[in-house]
């Protein structure tokens, strides 16, 4: 079999071009006699590497000098913890968006460490949504705010992204470089690689470097932002390989012309494939309300159970694979982050035309 | 440039093998249609690399039923915390003994979660050693005696381990799977992966099931063992890619005959070169007490820092990497773990005798 469309949530598709120059330079990296996965991450292979990881972060999100890039271990579930245990002081509350799934999880961990205030609660709505911020019930001298800017799972996305007193703090595993947005608004965002960035393995955190100081003495030394941020993500070994796959995942993105010109293919995506969906005259339903829906997990509903299994099936035998919806919500998920190609978008359409025709 | 003799301390030398076969299917796993960096890790391919990982382990390592292997994220600095984390209780006393540079951090970083007793110390002494069990000052109803098996740094590697009432808790970093030990002396034992079992971003824990039931819940979820038992570590999305060469590497060491084959095998390989040091006339001096000394990292001194320098120099440009020792204790070190060939040793002895006689 040829290389397929991959429409899974995460771990999810990558360039094809990164894969083909990681397998040609599996063995021998750049004429050293030794893999990538083989070098010392104290060695000058390597930290030009773990550099370029940075740098071409840095560009792609425009970010100021007050704001510093960690790479870290534990994918996103690791920042639900270590976001309360760095930001979230003895007496204080944290504000939190619930959202969904993620933010549920979220929230669970923060209840752990500390006091949380859930400001505004969609999680449970049918169809998906986002709380709009003008009904969020925020807590004065909140230690943050904390929200999910794209839930997987229901398909649903923050459009915008209000100003909050307390700094705000955006798990951003599925949307982060799909589009721009100002890094300013916010005091700390992370994500999980296995969307947009690369391979599972490795969190990406973008604080503003004055919250690394909050954390207690009590807290793990392993655990403190400012451990990592004080050595510049190598305190200890840091995943080499999954930050050499980051490095050459956004110096593709940069050829691609950068955040803003892959959030307009993004768009045009995500809109043919909404398209398709509310011109099927009701045999497709999408799943969010429009207003919030995501560019980045489209998620549908057919007329049955029955036949969502077989769209699935059947899909995959034609090479649209992982478009089961989560176990949670059923359906159907296409999720189409930055290195799905649009031509892989206009085939899942073609056949949903004509599995539609045979069973509409 | 062909493949050169990687003696780095790690990230380290992986089987050629694995390399190979790892580069033959990055853009088309098994047929799939997809790599391995683009697997769900719910999906079945997936699913069949993590069960493979674990059984091999358990089988390399003739585990029994009540212990259990974890793949975790973090490598050992993160354990470092995990262990007091969920083994040592409120007001509860941890042992350490202290053998140079890792067990150090590992004391530094459970202090802040509890009390710590140090229970022996040869982390200063020259030449570099492990202290005796017979010398261990432990505590009556200590939760737990750590130790770290073989110090990389120091070049100096318990040769039996103790007996102990309280669990014995250790850091196998640099030589699990490098000979073969009876588990049932252990409570758990831990170990980054970028040494013997693969890359970095990785971190491999067998315990024993029922000391992952001691967390407080006022751990936080992602940092409990049990939370990542009761998913046979899958809770999160997993570092799959670094699991897939975990599991690779497994499998390439049953086909070497198992740990015992390759103990022999490490056995052979230290000899060797510690035969060269000691066969040298006081050119080379290893810096290890030769009771203690470590069949993983050879570590040794010439008459001045000056020859030191040139020596990894000329080793550099004749194909011999990464020799120059830890900063912080200078000399050589030639890190040879269980994927180190053979003839890379004897390539250095060679080499090791001809510097000899033009510089001795």
């Amino acid at each position: 079999m040829g290389r397929v469309y991959n429409f899974c949530a995460g771990p999810a598709a990558l360039p094809e071009e990164v894969l083909q120059e990681a397998q040609a330079e599996l063995l021998d990296y750049k004429g050293s006699g030794m893999s990538i996965l083989e070098h010392s991450h104290r060695g000058k292979e390597y930290d030009a590497v773990h550099q370029e990881a940075v740098s071409n972060l840095r560009k792609l999100m425009a970010l100021p000098e007050e704001y510093a890039v960690l790479l870290l271990q534990g994918g996103a579930s690791g920042q639900f913890a270590m976001v309360p245990m760095n930001l979230l002081g003895e007496g204080q509350v944290a504000d939190y968006v619930n959202c969904g799934a993620w933010s549920t999880k979220a929230i669970k961990e923060a209840r752990i460490v500390g006091r949380v205030n859930v400001a505004a609660d969609t999680s449970k709505d049918i169809p998906t949504r986002m709380p709009d911020p003008a009904t969020w019930k925020l807590t004065p001298g909140a230690a943050y705010v904390h929200i999910c800017s794209n839930e997987t799972i229901a398909g649903a996305q923050f459009r915008e992204f209000p100003r909050t007193d307390a700094p705000l703090v955006a798990d951003m595993s599925s949307d982060i470089l799909s589009r721009p947005f100002d890094i300013r608004s916010f005091g700390l965002v992370y994500a999980g690689a296995q969307k947009n960035l690369g391979p599972a393995g490795l969190a990406v955190v973008v604080l503003r470097k004055d919250l690394a100081a909050r954390a207690s003495e009590r807290v793990p030394i392993f655990f403190r932002y400012r451990t990592h941020l004080e050595e510049n993500s190598l305190y200890n070994t840091p995943p080499c390989f999954a930050i050499y796959i980051l490095a050459l995942v956004t110096r593709w993105l940069l050829r691609q012309g950068g955040v803003d010109a892959i959030a307009r293919r993004n768009r045009e995506k995500a809109a043919r494939l909404y398209a398709a969906i509310d011109g099927s005259g009701g045999f497709y339903r999408g799943a969010a309300v429009p207003e919030y829906r995501s560019d980045m997990n489209v998620v549908w509903r057919l007329p049955s159970e029955e036949l969502e299994e077989r769209f699935c099936k059947e899909a995959s035998a034609a090479g649209l694979k992982s478009l089961k919806g989560h176990r949670s919500v059923g359906g159907i998920r296409a999720s189409i982050y930055n290195a799905f190609p649009p031509a892989g978008v206009d085939a899942l359409i073609e056949f949903m035309r004509e599995f539609q025709r045979k069973n509409g």
